[in-house]
């Protein structure tokens, strides 16, 4: 069985490259989903829709057309990963995790311990919380190649 | 037809009290439901339990306590309120969005407009975004009163 | 058993209250619920919500202040009606339709039958097509109270 | 990844093929689904099943016939593109709109500014607005392509 | 509890009224729902849809119209107990089972010894089979009042 | 878009064959999926597992076995074409009709025209009625290759 | 709001007797559904539908009878309450939370810790882990009552 | 038509081998699923999520990673085998067959005649009883060979 994951969540460090590298090292038979994370093309992925909002509106065009490659990915992938880093609000990786739950769709969190506690709700419902891409990586390796 | 509301999020200032004051104002044909917003005794929820954990452990006992308030909601719901205020991470409202989205059920956000950037993802999927409890009400009255 | 009946569709007849005028006479066990009618307030549903757009984004606004009602309302049915009369495109009409039927929700439509041939994609889905109040009125008789 | 996308809509001008050909010269990921775009093929398509009747029973059986093609192709596709022209009613395009609302799959709508106000609620649901098939197809290029 | 019993199927002996009797005699917490029984009636159903169809056409107005009862009814019921008599085809009955078995609804069939075989494969998704209406009162009793 | 088609029904003549054949002859894009035709292993299909039954657990033990096929097949088809014959009860094929309207998976029906009135419930949800398997495979043909 | 709460498992000790009385003084908003937990009379709830048969047939009888009622309770109730007592296979009462789990429905589990680690699986889906009904009813009292 | 089956229940012998080699033998159309069987990396599958847990949140830690797996080879599944040995509770095996039951996805029980009592209400969702792996793939070989 080939196995489908989903990496949501923070697009400022390369956690996602560290997965993909260490599943590869260890030919893993995954394939990894993502949403874009290139900043500031996510910013703008409405802009060419007629470009001259600003503000809530241009936000709802470009969040929109992301959420065309977001909600299909979700609803396909057989795992998804969702990190969790020290900056920003990350509300989209939380939205995410409510939406698989809704789905019975099982996620694992990626976070330090130090925001355990306003993650509680979102881990609530994970099937693991690690606190690195080895950890990630090491629940693939299981789920995926034991026997 | 009587309109079931869920008001989920911050629950740091009377946001919640607000909307129903003004609700029952009007005398509109709904009823609130809310997670319970006495912060300590949410924390607390699951120590009755074994009260030895701490930590991941213990939030993850009493956030599923709540869960299964929060859940039921959601899901009897016919419109969610999901507030986001200006402190913490509130990550539990953006779950709840999400949670929503995946089964269609409609909700409204409640927020500043300086969190529009970092929201947009949870806005895409809202059927609207009030900055105020008077434009939430307006809403319901809306909806729930007009022929 | 107590019927919830849909009112879907055209707002500038007064169809809806021949369907309730006649429903009351005849004592059926059935509730109405129907969109907002009145056209200026559906068009303006969204402007307290910030009143700056025009064009697109007004639109927008208020047709998901709008959808919260229809959307719970065609959920919530067990019949709806869905009206096509002589003018305006009336997609609206035709997207509740497709709603319907991808809910396996049964739905009547009351047209003309002069636009049998435009709307043959709509009548497919459709349990029965009625040209007149009175024979939408007599299905609901017979489903309702014969035995 | 790879992409099925649905083209729904409009069958008098080449806006299919449009879309296509730039999805082919910028070798997207993207496997292309359409109703049958043959008028007369598509009005005649139950003819062989008894071919005695006119008006509505003729359109009925045609229409019922294309309906598995159309109903199949929506619920598998990723993402649906649906298409309004200048002429016709079109109240077909707004059908598959609305059931794939109800199936909660996105969907982008294609159509010139002037009929924005009475696609207003088929606009509501959709993840985007096109007016030309550039901006479509440079949806699909980002959102299947980016990274 | 209280609990809802769809009966369905052969409509030409007294069955419904048995089971409704002995059921009042034991009070029960039981509502009963029921296709139209009234054959005439139900063959007519859609007759006043424009009456000059024969054959096919008339079946088939009929029998959607019926079906928006049936359809609802099967759907809101908690328990069906689907009859099957010595004469008649009696497809509808084993469709509704059909229908039942794919919502996962609990059924219970009510024929005699001799049409076991033919209806193997209905009673294969049914809960129970009886061969008498005191044994499906019976098991309503128990369902419904036992602790 | 290749099309899984599952030939449901009589199991007494080569129905199944001749659509075969004529699919075959016109490189239909398809794949047939059908129940076990040999009636007398269809009726043994339980009796390895203890065969001391008779009359109805035996029958009961053999359609549960053929169930586990008859029901992932039903799920996992695009089209149900569903025979009834002139002998015999065929409640299975009603029950597969019914079992594929509640999961709104299309149908076509294949019987004569002397059977048209006791099957106006399964035709009142079928996408199309078929006498004869030059139409079913005309219809294949349309929706499957048409453009 | 009002909960209903169904009570699932060990039926030789009066544990639902003590969660009834303790939720009664406290007059939660809770209403208690449960299986028949006669013991003698659920074995023998299928044995008045022809009582010939011994060993799994009389048990494959009894078993879907009780399963009508037990179905719908699950199905029905907002959480359920999983008990598992010293003796006993109970393999009834983990069905019904493998039941819960697929369908996203909370339940909680009443057991001693010594037999933590065979439940490790049961526990894993269930939002709260309580052994005692003192523990149970406060879960209730919390869930139901707080604000 | 290939056909996933699914392996679920004891660990402690080798019939998950037995069935395959018989699978193989007969060159079936089937690939196998299972859980991770390796009992001691089962109980110690979270442990490297920190490894200071013992009992109950360990055992929760390392039951929800195997569910990760189990969870999605359940609902991946065409059928599932649900396997009760003599030895412990294998209440994971009875949670099994409830999570397939509420999916309506067919599973067959392997277990010997001395626990068909306290086995009665797993399987009267079964769709057959196997007391041998013999049996179990000859109910394979039906299904998924014969026409």
């Amino acid at each position: 069985m080939h196995w489908v994951v989903y990496l949501s969540g923070e697009i400022h460090t390369d956690w996602r490259e560290e997965i993909k590298r260490r599943a590869a090292q260890q030919e893993l038979p995954v394939s990894f989903l993502a949403p874009v994370t290139d900043h500031e093309a996510s910013d703008a992925a409405g802009d060419h829709l007629g470009n001259q909002e600003v503000g809530f509106w241009r936000d709802h065009k470009s969040s929109k057309v992301n959420a065309i490659r977001t909600k299909n990915m979700v609803e396909q992938c057989d795992i998804a990963v969702i990190r969790f880093g020290h900056q920003y609000k990350q509300w989209n990786a939380a939205f995410d995790a409510g939406y698989c739950a809704a789905l019975n769709k099982p996620y694992v969190t990626l976070h330090d311990a130090e925001i355990v506690h306003p993650l509680k709700e979102v881990d609530a419902s994970a099937m693991a919380w690690a606190e690195s891409t080895e950890q990630v990586v090491e629940i693939l390796r299981y789920v995926t190649t034991m026997s």
